[in-house]
C-alpha cells in the first residue's frame, strides 16, 4: 500500500509502497478515509521531538474497519471509526482509574518505541521494519491499530471531516472540559487561535464561559475565533498580551490556555491568572524547553498549572460524544479544514503548514 | 497591652506597650492563650517578604472571645477560638464559590495593606498607627479580628496546643486533603519535614496514601516523620533526592509536596512525578524567586503544579474538624510544639527558629 515515510529530521517525507501485516489478536485493520496534518507531525519532521524512525507519519484520521484480529468483539467490519492516538490498554492503574489519556503502556511502549502493544510493528518496506507513529500512522491507505484505538462513531457523520476529532478537537475541547473542567460563568483566555486554539475557544463556549478572550499575533485568526465563540480579541502583535488582558479583565482570568507552546506564551498564560486561576499547557514546545513561574505567587493566589495530554480524554466515551456534538451543531468542524489533498502531496501539505495560514489539511488516500 | 512590634527588616522585634481599640461592627476581641512562631514571621523579619510596617507580628494563635463588636451573632463571649489568617469576607465571588482561601478582600485589602476590612487598624502606639499582620497579629495579649477570622472550636481541647491548627496544621493537612485531594492508595513524596511538612505527612496518612516518602537533609526530621505516618525516608544530604525517590518508586509519585519553598526543592518536586502526578507548592519562597518546569513533560504526562494557599481551607468548616481529629487521636499536635516561652522572649524565639532545630515555639502572653 501507499504510505508516507519519515526517515530523517529535516528531510522531506517520501511517499512509498510499504507492506502492512495483518492485524494480530486485539488489533484491527482500517481503510483510511482522511488523515489530518498536525503541528505534531511538523515537530517530528523538524527534529524538535524525538520519534522512532523510519516511521509512517500521521496520528489523526478516520476510516472504515476492514479486518478484525483474533478476539476483537467491540468492532465489526464496516464500522466507521475515528482513530485515537492514545489506544488505552485498559489494564494499567491509570486506565483502571478512568485516566485513559495517561495510559502507562501507551506512554512507555506504544508512543516512545513506535510499536503496537506486543512490542512489534506491522509496517515494513522491502523487509526493513518501519515504526508506527503514536500507534496510528494514518498517512497511509490503511492502518493496523489496537482495537481500543479505533473508536466506533455514528455512520451518518461525514467520515472525512470527523478525522479532526481524533486529535485537534479532542485535544482542544478536552483540555477545557476534562483537564480544566471550566465551569459556567468563568473567564477564559486562549493564546493561539490555530487548529487547537479554536477548539479550546469552542470548548469554552460549550462549558458556558462568560468571557472568552482570543489572543493571537495574526488578526484574521482572532476574528475567526469570534465565530467559534470568543467574546473578545487581543492582537498580540501590537503590544504585550498580558497587559492588554488585564485592561479587559482587571482581576485576571480563571483559565488561560496556551495553545502555542512556546516558553513565552506558557509564561504569559500563567501571568494572566486571577485568584485561584489555572493555566493549561495544551500546545507543545520542543523537547527540553523550559518555562518558569513564581512559586510564591502560585501558592498565595491558590493557582494551578495543568498539563493536558490529549485533552485528558477517555477516547471511547469522549470521541463519539464530540462527533454527536458536531452533528447537533454545537461544534464547528468544517471551518477547521483548510483543504483536501491526495496522499501524494504529503510533503507539500507539511510545507504549507510550516509556512502558516492553514489550519487542517486532510490527506485523502 | 503588651505586643511584639516589627519595624524594619533585619532588626530585632521589640516587645512594647501598644493600644488596642475596641472591635468595630463585625469584629471581635480575643484574649490570646498561645501564639505560634512560624517561618512566615521569619520571612517578614528578614525582609524576604514585603509586609506593611510597623506592625504587630504573629498570624497563628488561639484564645477566648472577650468582646463582641456590633452585629456579631456567630460568636459569644467566652467562646474558645482558633485564629484564621484568612478571615473570609463571605461576599466576594471566591467566597461565594466556597473557595474561601482565595477571598478577594483578604488578598487585596487585609493582607497587603495590613488592615481590617474597613481599611483601618485597631492597633497604635503613642498615636502612631500600627498595622495588623494578615488580619491576626497574635504576638500580643489581645487581638481584634473580623468575626470570620475567630473560629469557634470545642471547649475541651487544650487551648494553647490547638493554636498550631490555625496555620501549620491547616496549611499542611489542607494541602493534602483540599488542594491536592490525595486519594487512598496514592504515592506521596514530602520534601521538608518541619512544622508544615510533618502536617503534610500526617495529612497523607489521613487520606489513606499507600506510600509516604519523607525527605529532608536532617535525618532526625525524617525519623520524626515516621511517627507521623511516613513509610519511607530519604536523606537528601547524601545525594540527589530525585534519584533516590525513583529508586524507591520507579514510576515516580502521584503527589510531591514541597514544604520547603526553595527553587531547587520546588523543581525537585516536579521531577519526582509519575504519569498524572501533581506537585504541590506549600512552602513559600522569597518574593521574586522563580522555578522552572518542562511544559512538554507536564503536558505529555498530564501532570499538574498546584499552588496551595492556606491549604485551600474553608476556615469555619476545616479548623473545627481538624481540632476534632486531634481530639480523636487522628492528628498529632503535641510533638509539633518544641516549647513555650513568654511573649517577652519573642525575639529569642525567632532567633531559635532561624538557627534551626525547633518546630513550633508557642508564645504565651
Amino acid at each position: 500500500m501507499k504510505a508516507v515515510v519519515f526517515r530523517d529530521p529535516g528531510t522531506r517525507v517520501e511517499v512509498a509502497e510499504v507492506d502492512l501485516a495483518a492485524p494480530k489478536a486485539g488489533e484491527v485493520r482500517v481503510k483510511i478515509a482522511a488523515a489530518g496534518v498536525c503541528h505534531s507531525d511538523l515537530h517530528v519532521k523538524r527534529g524538535e521531538w524525538v520519534a522512532p524512525a523510519p516511521m509512517i507519519m500521521g496520528h489523526e484520521g478516520s476510516g472504515v474497519v476492514v479486518e478484525l484480529g483474533a478476539g476483537v468483539t467491540s468492532l465489526a467490519v464496516g464500522d466507521h471509526v475515528v482513530l485515537s492516538w492514545v489506544p488505552p490498554c485498559g489494564e494499567c492503574r491509570y486506565c483502571l482509574q478512568g485516566h485513559e489519556a495517561r495510559c502507562q503502556k501507551v506512554a512507555t511502549v506504544v508512543a516512545p518505541q513506535g510499536v503496537l502493544f506486543d512490542g512489534t510493528s506491522r509496517l515494513s518496506r522491502d523487509g526493513e521494519e518501519l515504526h508506527h507513529y503514536l500507534g496510528v500512522s494514518s498517512f497511509a491507505e490503511e492502518v493496523v491499530v489496537p482495537a481500543s484505538g479505533a473508536i466506533k462513531v455514528r455512520d451518518d457523520a461525514p467520515l472525512d471531516v470527523i478525522a479532526v476529532v481524533g486529535c485537534a478537537v479532542a485535544t482542544g475541547v478536552g483540555a477545557v472540559l476534562n483537564t480544566a473542567a471550566v465551569e459556567p460563568g468563568a473567564t477564559v483566555a486562549v493564546i493561539g487561535c490555530g487548529g487547537v486554539g479554536l477548539n479550546v475557544v469552542q470548548g469554552a463556549k460549550l462549558a458556558g464561559a462568560e468571557r472568552i478572550v482570543a489572543i493571537d499575533v495574526v488578526p484574521e485568526k482572532t476574528r475567526m475565533a469570534l465565530q467559534f465563540g470568543a467574546t473578545d480579541r487581543i492582537d498580540a502583535s501590537e503590544r504585550d498580551a498580558v497587559e492588554q488582558l488585564f485592561e479587559l479583565i482587571p482581576d485576571g482570568v480563571d483559565y488561560a490556555f496556551d495553545a502555542i507552546g512556546r516558553t513565552a506564551t506558557t509564561e504569559q498564560s500563567i501571568r494572566m491568572l486571577g485568584l485561584g486561576g489555572a493555566a493549561v499547557v495544551v500546545g507543545l514546545p520542543p523537547t527540553g524547553a523550559k518555562a518558569s513561574f513564581e512559586p510564591l505567587v502560585l501558592a498565595e493566589a491558590d493557582q494551578r498549572i495543568l498539563g493536558s495530554n490529549y485533552g485528558s480524554v477517555r477516547p471511547s466515551i469522549d470521541i463519539p460524544a464530540l462527533v454527536d456534538r458536531y452533528m447537533d451543531g454545537q461544534l464547528k468542524l468544517d471551518p477547521l479544514i483548510s483543504g483536501r489533498r491526495p496522499l501524494d502531496d504529503a510533503a507539500e501539505a507539511l510545507d504549507d503548514l510550516e509556512a502558516g495560514g492553514v489550519l487542517r489539511t486532510l490527506l485523502i488516500p
